[in-house]
């Protein structure tokens, strides 16, 4: 049997003077780019600047639509609307779909961000507005989102191809949702530990829920982070670990 | 000979809870819109509803970019650089082409806003980046710059059709630029008068300028207002002396 | 026994290019304006011109802090931490304040707007972190807060004044708090009815709640709009019932 | 004779998720630190900690107002109005001021920020607008301006006290004005001459100009960088320097 999974990770945060990540970096270690939009990280410049670097390394770029909330870097809860929801999340993939045009690419995916990703995982009505927005803008779009939640439900629901998202340091609820981070067991600090879950889910489609229970967990993308050394040598963990277990990585 | 011109706006300005000009009333009376893009006004619900009125009146629909200033409305000169100029434009293209898109209709021009529209009218550099942002989005789009100005060449040097706008309530120099808003005779404030010029314009490519001397103009589009009832008595009016006079409307 | 009221109203509320509300003639109508502060809506300049003309009428005037939200005029719920709402809290009201100082004026009270001031009448913790802010620059202040809610219980914690705020226009549930504006009974959109209403609440301390049974509600300050000719009537109607029923305006 | 001087700082410039400068490190080494006041850096939060830190080393602190242009820093012109140069002034002193007394510590002084200061230099009106509303606010704030620029002589007019600021690491031209930035020497680029410099200007009020003349410069405040590990070093150079020539460092 063949194994393959895409290694996503959150980019294009830098916004003006102010730098955040190390794109480039991480960037040739990954599969998929989830870049910021505008709205709660990036400008213009950034947004030029990723899709350049991603489309050198021949990556695949997504849209990573946030709330507009700069300030809160997207992390905070926003009672948008449905029709707002909608509406901010085509605009911010328009954008970032036409800079990817102007330099030959294609705009392949959608993840939500930060609040807007954690509030849409457990809502059906806000996952599908984001969906929607998608699917209005290209029917081929993948959404990528929390394996098993509602954002997978209401893309197979709009018609899209949904990939499923699932994280190698955080730790599972017996019902498949990740453990609240303000909780025991939210987080897998041993690195050891979080590679052997992350390839046990992808071989055996199995994660020990932090009940200590098997629960089933589906992973078409591992959620990786690029913003300090450490957090890259870990990403180099990682691909080493899926190279001796023979799976590969490949984009969306 | 047969005559005929464009009339265009500056709509789709609302943003969040504040509202500005009367958009549903003057989209069935002109033959193309300038669609702010969130800069210096408007907000994703804003542009939908805005496309959704000009696709309606089946109008032509053009991305309206302006500086990120949405405290001065876009109306303060702001010293980008050219890099920036080109970014900040293809965003807001990209954003108003995407909701077009998702619409069904198609992005047809591109007009700079206010203080933007202005200095790149000047500066052969900033219309070269602005056009150079359009034409690496879709080469097809038209550059609606103000008559005989740097926007125009630029349009030219980068390949792309350039449609040239006057302005019927606007005094000339003998260079043809515009009087400054802050000089005697910037403004025709008689409703008939204009109208008058207009015509003229049109039909002779020629115009009084503001030290009494006629100058050439050329042009394929008029600039009218929708921000007040006054101002669409004035557009009911040109109208009416258009048709009386044999210059059909037309869009871009 | 003599009888006497505050009328406030929200005020101050355009920005740029972008006007709102008719607070030249509201202002005269009232006792207390309660000012925004550049997040949720105004601006500086706005601010001065609103300061000017709430001194020339001998009015008092109040900070009235809101999310960061100029997209939703700071009506969506956000979830900022405690210590976000309270430095955001603080600097909306040393803006507001010092601009009064500037003009030799006193800022008197504090008001939370839209869903800040929702959110902070059913939750202690962030009321708590409002009167914080509040009393860290002013121990004088008052705050203007939802009758009985934990706004007020939070505003006497810290040793602050408070105002207890009503509404003419909404109707209240059996435990004191306000209708959700999707429920029937949100509104009273009988004029009349709403003047007699606030008329018993401040003279017996009663109000027929949305069940028909009358419930204890004390009074400080009655909100009134400003933002239409229909709100000003409404005002000037409230007045001439409050002249003849012999009940007093004041400020907070 | 005894010299002393001021060592000012840029501080308080980060944002939300966005870091910038090392400001724990810089402030002990500092006698006072102009703090952002979220125009075009910094949030309520950061502006508390930055007052902290000032508090807690006994240094100075002052206004460091900007354009409101977050996404270029402040350092991009923008063509303000004189009446919207002073009302952002105001608000932003009003709101560091009043987090500063929620501190119990007072603001001192104000510095314009990056294109605001330059531009200020070189325009008396727009420097009186800027002192206009320092004044307003407190006429004991002393205006920290560029050494022998417009802004000095508009704290003048408008009866503050001025201190003239001098740059280490810039070269001057024979009328004192700073060297623009893309010609040959503006940047003092070897750190001992910068030090010689700076201890010449202080102790004869002389330094010598990118034509080789002598000229005169008077410095009340020598403004250093805390950016990065090299910045500090040079301040530590400098400090060391004052120290072996008996110059003092005292805050404004």
């Amino acid at each position: 049997m063949r194994f393959r999974i895409d290694l996503n990770s959150d980019l294009g945060e830098s916004f003006g003077a102010y730098s955040i990540g190390m794109d480039e970096k991480i960037i040739p270690l990954i599969s998929s780019a989830n870049v910021a939009c505008g709205f709660h990280a990036s400008d213009p410049l950034v947004m030029a600047k990723t899709i350049a670097l991603a489309k050198a390394a021949g990556i695949q770029i997504g849209a990573h639509p946030g709330f507009p909330d700069l300030q809160g870097f997207g992390r905070r809860n926003l009672s948008l609307s449905l029709e707002e929801a909608k509406a901010y999340t085509l605009y911010q993939i328009s954008a970032l779909a036409g800079m990817c045009k102007a330099q030959g690419v294609k705009l392949r995916h959608v993840k939500a961000h930060g609040a807007l990703y954690n509030m849409a995982a457990a809502d059906f009505a806000l996952s599908k507005a984001i969906c929607e927005a998608a699917a209005a803008f290209d029917s081929g779009l993948i959404i990528l989102g929390l394996s098993g939640s509602e954002t997978i439900r209401a893309a197979n629901a709009c018609g899209l191809k949904a990939a499923q998202e699932v994280f190698a340091d955080r730790g599972y609820e017996e019902n498949g949702t990740l453990v609240a981070r303000n909780k025991d067991g939210a987080f897998i600090h041993d690195e050891n530990e979080a590679v052997s879950r992350v390839v046990r889910i992808i071989k055996e489609g199995l994660v020990k829920s932090v009940n200590g229970v098997d629960i089933p967990l589906k992973a078409d993308s591992v959620c990786v982070h690029g913003d300090g050394v450490q957090a890259l040598l870990f990403v180099e963990k990682i691909r080493a670990a899926f190279s001796e277990e023979g799976i590969e990585i490949w984009g969306l």
